[in-house]
């Protein structure tokens, strides 16, 4: 893939979180460039769902815009610089406050998978709480420092809650960031009702989370669910192969 | 702004409260007349969605009409009317029965806010139960005096609950207002099921509250949402700027 | 009205209540014959969210059909037939599956009116549980004697909530019916997360039960529903008054 | 019914299951052939929204395709041929991961019918973890010794919830399976409502669960269903008898 086939790609991932609720008007997910790993694209800050190619701007790992063009950028776009300079194999970032995995983020609950296509957020999602660095802040990730505390809170794993305000999914591929933040968003909900039931909840256990997750993080699988959601958002694509 | 623009966005949002079901088939949205500080403009009795220009109607502060053209008034005008009266720098109010917070309505259960978004909402959104004072009533404030009593509740504030009825919101600006009235619902429900797990909340502190609630106060994070939402309801707006 | 724009209305509320979710394939809404006190009109056995003019059969109050053209009733009939029979102020009966209030009727709650707009529902609303009287059945109000023993659970109030099934609801009009059983789900969904977060409830006293389930019962209130109802469901109205 | 009309129908229910989100991305319908009973149909692997007859591939009981034609058969075709092996009765069925439904997959919470129309679940619905035979997995039913562990636990049932995955349903035909499938999934949502209230659950009794279930599973109800859900995927289809 190259960069403006990365940058399509990019623009019908905002459409289709969008039309899945994985976020509000805010919220944002982004692309390393393939052409150049020390960069990576990101719309100016506009809700998802109103993204167009058009939007796109280019941005260096200290999360410098390389051409603002006269947009505003995303005031924490250092999220995403910030993860993807402490790992190289991420390619894709997104960052969401999808409203049904709130209640974990205002509880500091850490999450563990309990279903099977949700093995692909690992074996738990840390809460990363600004206050505990920071102290008082307007809790939005706006310097590099914030943003490797953050990214030290993801380590290596897929996902971290942020408390208060959302969670941060890093991916393999843009596919994959929408991928495990669909299914982070349904562990959530499923674990806050099975909570309230208070019935004594089973976790996959560490094997089933490897195996699942790997599983889940195929192509076959992914692409079985981009598909689906390119249709439902009114996207055409190319057929399944 | 003037009054003919303003007018236009009152009946904008009308349909936006609508779309995002801040309101069902009751509530009301309303805008201080920016020529005439006295006076404000409110759709005659209909439901928010269906509101259009035509239907707007101008009122002074003891919400007496100043010409109905023979329509018939929302009773509850006085909520917006008094408001207007006790708090100057109120320039719309959003009074909406939105089933996703009605929970807290009936439990008595003031408010704080815990998500970053919500904190717009300001410390501590109170109860006012009209029983307190006025015993039994058909539970409308169709009064002068109830909606002073509703306007001293709300005090210098952004909100209040109002006990087995719904919520009013005090807004700098009708998206202002509308902003406000979603970021109450979506706390009010992540409260509601975060109380269902029972786990202990961490709410936001006071000083993230201030922070984060005069960032979600200003335009670059309202305007962003107003975009999103207008496109939502198929309302054309100007490009975001 | 006369039993033409009678059997009218009928098919639009059969509309409404599938495009609210009143219901779903199953439920049906009834109305009585204004020029004939001892007859009601009801859709033949159908979908409510599919019935058309065409589809209306008329009844004697034993629920026997005056002339089935060929087309089959529905089995609950009697539901309404001794509902009318009982109850000579009823003039249109909705029998429910709705969703949302399913888990106060698994669970025997009576319900009482928490929301100033569900004071429509009375002061309380029991529950019928068929197997008290009847044994093991199919669930099924399929005879004179049950739906006898079903009206008198309802007695002279607004609705009654049938065990491991879904309520039934008694109007002054379609509208009314229509009216009482939106807020009697509203209510419903309320109460199930106001006792999931464990708190305490305010209900309505009586005296606010009284006045504003009459201040919601006038045209003035449901008409402004029902106009938004028609809008949201397709069906063009004449202005709203 | 033939073989080419079972392909229709099937083409359909993919289509419908998807709409009443039933599934999402992942699960699958399946017919067995009604021209050779040692066969059955089911789609390549692709999201059920997306299916058409052109996707239906012919699996014998061992789920080895007949002729692939270059297409990708699902993993988990195993839990259909060992089911239609151990179960003559069975028509079709419908495996599926309901999201409704998934806190009582991961609670490990038997389900018994407490709504009349979810009276064709069965007395009780079991649940079938795969770790306890097989271990740590995939969470995949991707063999014939896990088709047929899984099969033993549905015994003469109607469903099974998969602990961490989801549920499979047995019908005696297309219909039946989305059916039972639409109810097990509104039954699962009732029960954690009603357990999150902590009240007493009222279950049907046997008695009832056998009457109901028996009615529920005519032609008359579940085709008043059909006829409505076909409406709503816009799906045209013959009218009503």
């Amino acid at each position: 893939m190259n960069a403006s086939a990365a940058i399509s790609e990019l623009a019908i991932a905002n459409r289709i979180i969008a039309h899945l609720r994985l976020v509000d008007s805010f919220g944002h997910i982004t692309v390393r460039n393939p052409e150049n790993p020390a960069r990576f694209f990101m719309s100016r800050a506009r809700a998802p769902g109103l993204v167009t190619k058009e939007d796109i701007l280019e941005f260096d790992l200290d999360s410098t815009p390389v051409d603002l063009r006269g947009l505003r950028p995303y005031s924490e776009r250092f999220i995403h610089g910030c993860l993807y300079k402490s790992r190289p194999d991420v390619m894709a970032i997104c960052h969401n406050h999808a409203h049904e995995l709130l209640p974990l983020a205002v509880t500091k609950t850490a999450m563990r998978p309990a279903l099977h296509s949700a093995a692909v957020i690992g074996y738990e999602v840390p809460v990363w709480d600004i206050r505990d660095r920071f102290g008082d802040t307007n809790m939005l990730v706006t310097t590099n420092e914030m943003g490797d505390s953050l990214a030290a809170t993801v380590g290596k794993g897929k996902a971290a809650l942020m408390r208060g305000h959302g969670s941060v999914v890093a991916g393999k591929s843009v596919q994959d960031a929408v991928f495990i933040t669909f299914y982070l968003r349904l562990n959530a909900e499923v674990l806050i009702k099975a909570m309230s039931m208070g019935e004594p909840i089973t976790y996959l256990s560490p094997g089933e989370t490897d195996r699942s997750g790997e599983l889940h993080s195929e192509a076959a699988a992914q692409g079985r669910a981009w598909e689906d959601w390119c249709s439902q958002a009114g996207i055409a694509t190319p057929s399944l192969k």
